[in-house]
């Protein structure tokens, strides 16, 4: 068996813990099964790193950013492979250019585009244990480019895909997916199996566990991901194409609390006036999630949207900038706001769902002031001060508390 | 003119001195030269590496101490790249993948093979200030490899002959070479120029201005080299084949203060028992320097060398164990010795050097324990105390003191 494990910055912070990674791969490799590990940096150092460079340049290059941030995976590769020798395991460290791990050219933001899996097989054959440099590649100037946050999940997941590896085990500080925030809903319950689409939904939606883009490459390349802790030996939780056919409804609630939604009344109600808005956030970078448009008064219409509570500020300085262009009567703002969704694969042939979710909210008296819905998952946008008894109470409706 | 700048940890160590050393190059690059930097990692990291290193593993393998320590030049390439922006320099840092600096496959000790021109000439073609990682290579296995101590220098001066560069200029906390230690030799004087065999003998010697392996890369390529201060402005000293004809009979007085010497007393005087004696230190790793060898009594042979200070002890040990296959009567160690030099391309022309070395001696009252020459420099084995006395005497006699 060929098996690539991930662990993030946490489990490599320190000496103990790169022991205890270590130790964790030393016991698979024991059982004869040929191991691939991908680290992050060591706990803080990226972010020291970051601040090192802020200190110089207060806006530096992205490019030499990524040469900077690099050194980060390299420092803990290097570290792990001297903790395996000391345990008697033979082992090497890769970085990305040894690998030849090829991305987009990017800079801070690079897609994986091909990964030669020539040198790492050399090594395994050589029944060592190959550590590769999470989060970053080359690009097709031979430069450094790293894949933003969450990278490391996706360098494992590609180098899965890439190695046929028999399993692609994400080692984290939690032991699996929850139906909920546990800290949040207390009665949640670690979920055994989830598919791609409820992952990339949950992901999407701040669940926290694993960065989308690594599940999307799970799912184009059918890499069966199991998403486990670092500290424990539970099971952790499996995500795949397919799961159990006798299941709920709904796997899932999840919240992104860090929302603020943005009305705009009274805008011309011509064509082109959407895009024109869009196109202005868009083109200042300001991503925008939920979209409710509506037909207003006097051949006007409202656009409202959110945007993330970061973005806030930004947008409605565009919007307001753009005001000639775009025509409008009023801009609204409201911060404090939060979205909570169920996600499930089963809902695709149930269609109640939704409105399952609407009475529950209703019955808890909570007020709902968006709603977007996609095959698989319905989306509320509602007070920041009730996501904690929406999600309870949609966990509950759901059937989702522990037995 | 296409010139090479090398700067060393202490010059690179926080973000004033980075921007000292950019603010220097961007002086050149705005004449309209070329400017290649090749720098050092910063201050004490690489020390700090080494630690982190020991901590986990206190017998670390090369090969993952030189993935390691790599990335304290990239850091500091990168760094300097940022702060060259803040300066409105267009500049771009490169590791030893990304120049492709090939070496020989010995990690921690690798001699530079060949450098690729291409991208750092694409780099410059486009009036960027290219910055290079000193002191790293890659070997045939596509692995980090790095240059030993001093490296960096020979990076630059490789850099130099690959570029065909005008300059290789080699920025150090002293503002050039001296006839000797001013901290020893109050009446020392900075030296305009000096030849490659003259630095050599300098550099083993322990003047610890430039390595010797980057002069004698200097030597073989014709760069013609400059040794000045970082900090000021003044013009530096020269190193190159030949100077001006009329100079001094000896140009520099060196001491090396960390020595034994090791007499081994009484070896059967039969073929092959020097050879098993320097075979048994050799193969511990021992460097032997001054070798002495006299006929003893009765058929027997003494031997008497040097070796560093730290080696002393572990010589002993060898030579102990070694006993009964080289069959001598006695051992002496003679800790506190040190080696006085005076060297000078002019001695080959007149013989009178030595003689008048130990007249100088003889003079101050102070007792010649072993001597070795070369056709450019006459070295005394002395007691530790009387070396500044040594050297103060000979650099006055030779004519060295300042007008």
């Amino acid at each position: 068996m060929l098996i690539v494990k991930k662990f993030g910055g946490t489990s490599v912070a320190n000496k103990e813990r790169i022991l205890n990674v270590c130790r964790r791969c030393a016991e698979e490799y024991q059982k004869g099964n040929d191991v691939v590990v991908v680290l992050s940096a060591m706990g803080k150092m990226t972010d020291e790193l970051i601040e090192m460079a802020k200190n110089i340049n207060p806006n530096p290059s992205k490019r030499e950013m990524d040469m900077l941030l690099t050194t980060g995976e390299q420092t803990s590769v290097a570290l792990a492979a001297m903790a395996f020798a000391t345990l008697g395991i033979p082992a090497v460290s890769l970085n990305a250019f040894q690998v030849s791990m090829h991305t987009t050219s990017a800079y801070s933001n690079a897609r994986l585009k091909r990964i030669d899996t020539e040198r790492i097989r050399h090594e395994l054959d050589q029944r060592k244990i190959v550590l590769v440099t999470g989060f970053q590649g080359i690009n097709k100037y031979g430069d450094y480019t790293t894949l933003g946050r969450g990278g490391s999940d996706t360098t494992a997941v590609a180098l899965a895909a890439a190695l046929k590896a028999d399993a692609c085990e994400i080692y984290t500080d939690v032991d699996g997916v929850y139906t909920a925030d546990p800290r949040v809903v207390k009665k949640a319950r670690k979920m055994e199996e989830i598919t791609y689409d409820e992952m990339l939904d949950l992901a999407t939606l701040g669940a926290g566990v694993l960065h989308n883009r690594s599940v999307e490459l799970a799912k184009k390349y059918g890499v069966q991901l199991v998403v486990r802790s670092s500290l424990t030996n539970e099971e952790g939780t499996v995500v795949k194409e397919v799961v159990k056919v006798e299941r709920m409804l709904v796997s899932g609630v999840a919240c992104d609390k860090n929302c603020a939604k943005i009305s705009v009344i009274g805008l011309s109600d011509k064509p082109g006036s959407a895009f024109r808005l869009f196109d202005a956030l868009a083109q200042a970078n300001i991503n925008v999630d939920m979209i409710l448009q509506s037909v207003g008064r006097d051949n006007t219409q409202d656009i409202a949207f959110t945007v993330t509570g970061d973005n806030a500020d930004d947008a409605i300085h565009v919007i307001e900038e753009s005001k000639k262009r775009l025509g409008y009567q009023k801009l609204e703002l409201e911060k404090g706001v939060a979205k909570v969704s169920v996600v499930g694969a089963g809902m695709m042939s149930n269609p109640g769902v939704a409105a399952k979710m609407f009475e529950c909210l209703y019955n808890s008296n909570i007020n709902i002031k968006m709603i977007s819905t996609s095959e698989i998952r319905v989306t509320v946008l509602i007070d920041e001060k009730e996501v904690e008894r929406a999600m309870n109470a949609a966990h509950e409706i759901f059937g989702l508390d522990e037995a």
